[in-house]
C-alpha cells in the first residue's frame, strides 16, 4: 500500500481484506449497514467496549500502531475473561490523525487481529474516522457464556486471590515514559516489563477455566489496581475485604526495576493498573483445588492475598496485621 | 450535581443511576465487566458501532452536548434501521475534555436517553475516558432481526427508491456553519433544517415495516449522501443504476434554504449526507404497494428514484434521459 493517506471507501475496502475470515455465527461482517450474527440461543451475549485515547492511555512515542491495536482488542479481551466468558466477534472503532498512511492503519489492524486470532475472536465491523488531535480506538467486544461470573456475588468468609503477578505493567509503564533506559539492568528484563505494559496478555484461558471449576463466587480483571478493582468488587458485593500486603505476587523484573527507579513495588502492585490479571474470589474450601487445578490447566499460578469480611472497604494489613497505606488505583479520567 | 469534573467511579455512579432501566433482556447492566445480554435465539443479531468526534461530524458551537448524544444514538439506530431491525442494547464509549463538568455529561445521556427511549434501547455499558482534545462519542448498539435486509442483493430491474426527503440536513449545516442566520428566512423554517441537522430521526418503523413487507431486495441508511451510498450498495450488489435527479425529492425549506444561500438544493441531496433516509431498492411490481402501505403504516413517504440495470456505478440523468454531474458524497475522513 501506499503512504497516502486512504479515503472512507479505501480504508473499508483494505480493512475488509484484512479483517475476512470464516467465522463461527458471523453471517455478515464489514461492508454492510450491520454486522449479521447468530448466536447459540442458550447462553448469554456478553458486551463489553474500552475507549484508547493517545495521550491518555498511551504515547506515540512508545506505542507503535501494532501495539495500540493489540491492546485495544486485549483488553477487551479481559473483560469477557473476567466473566468466564468465550470472546467471539469485535466492532472497532477507529480515529487517526490526518497524515495517517495505509501502513500503519494496516500495522494497528495487524496487532488487533494477532489477539483476535489468538483468542477466536472474528472483527465483524467497525467505524473510521479523522481525528482531530491523536489516535483514539473504542473496541466492542461481543462474547458468550454459559454462567457470567458477576463481580456482586463475592460473600464473606471467600479468599481474595490473584492471578499471577502484580506491577509489572506499572514497572513497564515507568521505564517507557523515561527518556533513556534505567541504569544496570539488562536489555531482557526491561523487554519483560514493557511487554507486560504494551501487550498485555488477558487471562481468557484461566477466565473460562475458573468459571467452570465451581466454588468461584465472584470474579473481575484488573485494568486499574488492585486498590480500585477490588473497591469496586467489594462495593458490587456490598462486603470489605483483608488484603495482606505481604503476600501481594511481585515479579523477580518488577521489584529490579523498583530498586533502579527508587520506586515502591507494592505501590505499582495496588496502584499501577493495566496488569490485565484476574481478581478471584472463591468459597475458603475451593481454593487449593482451584490454585492447583489452574497450574495444571493453564501454568497460571493463583495467589491468596486476603479474605472477604463483612463491612465495606479493604483494609491493608502488613505480615503482623498492622494497618498500612497503599496506593490507589489508577484514574485516567482524572489525566 | 456540581460542575466539578467527576472522577472515574463517581461517572459510573452518575451514568448508572441515568441509564438505570429495566429491558427485555438485560441481565447485568453497568457496572460489571461485560453487559450480560439475553438474545432471543431465533433472530439474527445486529452489531454497528459509530464514531462522532468533535471538530470532525459536529462542532461544540452550535451543537450542545445533548444534540450529540442524541445524534450518536441516533445515527446507529439508522443502521439497524437499514437493516429491517429492531434495535435492542447500546454501549457508550464517551470521551471529555479536560474540565467537562457532570451536568455536560448528564445533558449527553439525557440525549442518548431521549433517542434510546423512543426506540426501546436500553444502555446496558459503556466506557468513559478524558480527551486530550474535545468529545468524541462511539456507540455501539446491538440489535435483532428475523430476516436482515442486506446492501448486496438488489437485482437489475429493481427500483431505487428512498424515505422522506433529501439534502434537508446538508441545508441545516449550511446554516449553522455561518456566522449570522441567512436572510430573509423564518425562524421555523431555519429550525427545520438546523434540527434535521442536529437531530436527526432514524427511520426505524420504517425499515422494519418494509422489511416486513414483501419485495424489497435491499436497503441501506443514507449517511454520506445519495451518490456516496448508492454507489456502495450497487458496489456490494455488483450492479449499476440510473437515477433521474428531476424525481429527488427535497423539501421546500431545503430549496429555500439553497435560494438564499446561492447553494444548488441538488448537490446537497446527492451529496450532502446526514439525511438518515432510508435507500430502499425494490422489485418493481411492489414499489406502488409498498408505497401506500409505508405511508399508512408511517406517514412516511416513499419516492422512486431510479432503477437497478446491469453494470456498475451510477448515471445521473435530467428529466429528459440527458446525463448531468452531480456532487459526489460527504468524506468525513478526508476532513
Amino acid at each position: 500500500m501506499s503512504g497516502d493517506r486512504p479515503g472512507e471507501d479505501d480504508l473499508v475496502r483494505l480493512i475488509r481484506a484484512l479483517v475476512r475470515r470464516r467465522a463461527p455465527g458471523l453471517l455478515t461482517g464489514v461492508g454492510d449497514d450491520c454486522a449479521v450474527l447468530e448466536t447459540r440461543g442458550g447462553p448469554s451475549l456478553l458486551a463489553t467496549t474500552d475507549l484508547l485515547v493517545e495521550d491518555v492511555h498511551f504515547r506515540r512515542r512508545w506505542a507503535e500502531p501494532a501495539d495500540i491495536g493489540a491492546k485495544a482488542m486485549a483488553v477487551n479481551v479481559s473483560d469477557i475473561a473476567a466473566m468466564g466468558g468465550t470472546p467471539r466477534w469485535a466492532l472497532v472503532g477507529l480515529g487517526c490523525p490526518e497524515g495517517t498512511g495505509a501502513e500503519a492503519i494496516e500495522a494497528f489492524y495487524a496487532g488487533a487481529l494477532e489477539v483476535a486470532d489468538a483468542h477466536g475472536v472474528a472483527i465483524v465491523g467497525g467505524d473510521t474516522s479523522a481525528s482531530p488531535s491523536g489516535w483514539l480506538v473504542c473496541v466492542t467486544l461481543l462474547g458468550e457464556a454459559a454462567r457470567p461470573v458477576l463481580r456482586s456475588t463475592a460473600r464473606p468468609g471467600d479468599v481474595v486471590a490473584v492471578t499471577g503477578t502484580l506491577g509489572r505493567s506499572a514497572a513497564g509503564l515507568a521505564v517507557l515514559e523515561r527518556e533513556t533506559a534505567p541504569p544496570g539492568l539488562d536489555a531482557a528484563l526491561l523487554d519483560d516489563v514493557t511487554g507486560a505494559h504494551l501487550r498485555p496478555r488477558p487471562r481468557a484461558a484461566e477466565g473460562r477455566w475458573l468459571a467452570g471449576a465451581g466454588g468461584v463466587t465472584a470474579m473481575m480483571d484488573l485494568s486499574d489496581g488492585l486498590a480500585t478493582d477490588l473497591g469496586r468488587l467489594l462495593a458490587e458485593s456490598r462486603a470489605g475485604a483483608r488484603v495482606d500486603v505481604e503476600r501481594l505476587p511481585i515479579a523477580a523484573a518488577t521489584r529490579a526495576v523498583a530498586e533502579a527507579l527508587d520506586a515502591d513495588p507494592v505501590d505499582w502492585a495496588t496502584g499501577g493498573g493495566e496488569d490485565y490479571e484476574l481478581l478471584v474470589v472463591c468459597e475458603p474450601g475451593a481454593f487449593a483445588r482451584l490454585r492447583a487445578g489452574l497450574a495444571d490447566a493453564t501454568g497460571t499460578p493463583l495467589t491468596a492475598v486476603g479474605e472477604v469480611v463483612d463491612g465495606s472497604g479493604t483494609r491493608w494489613l502488613d505480615g503482623r496485621g498492622r494497618a498500612v497505606a497503599v496506593a490507589p488505583g489508577f484514574e485516567h479520567f482524572r489525566g
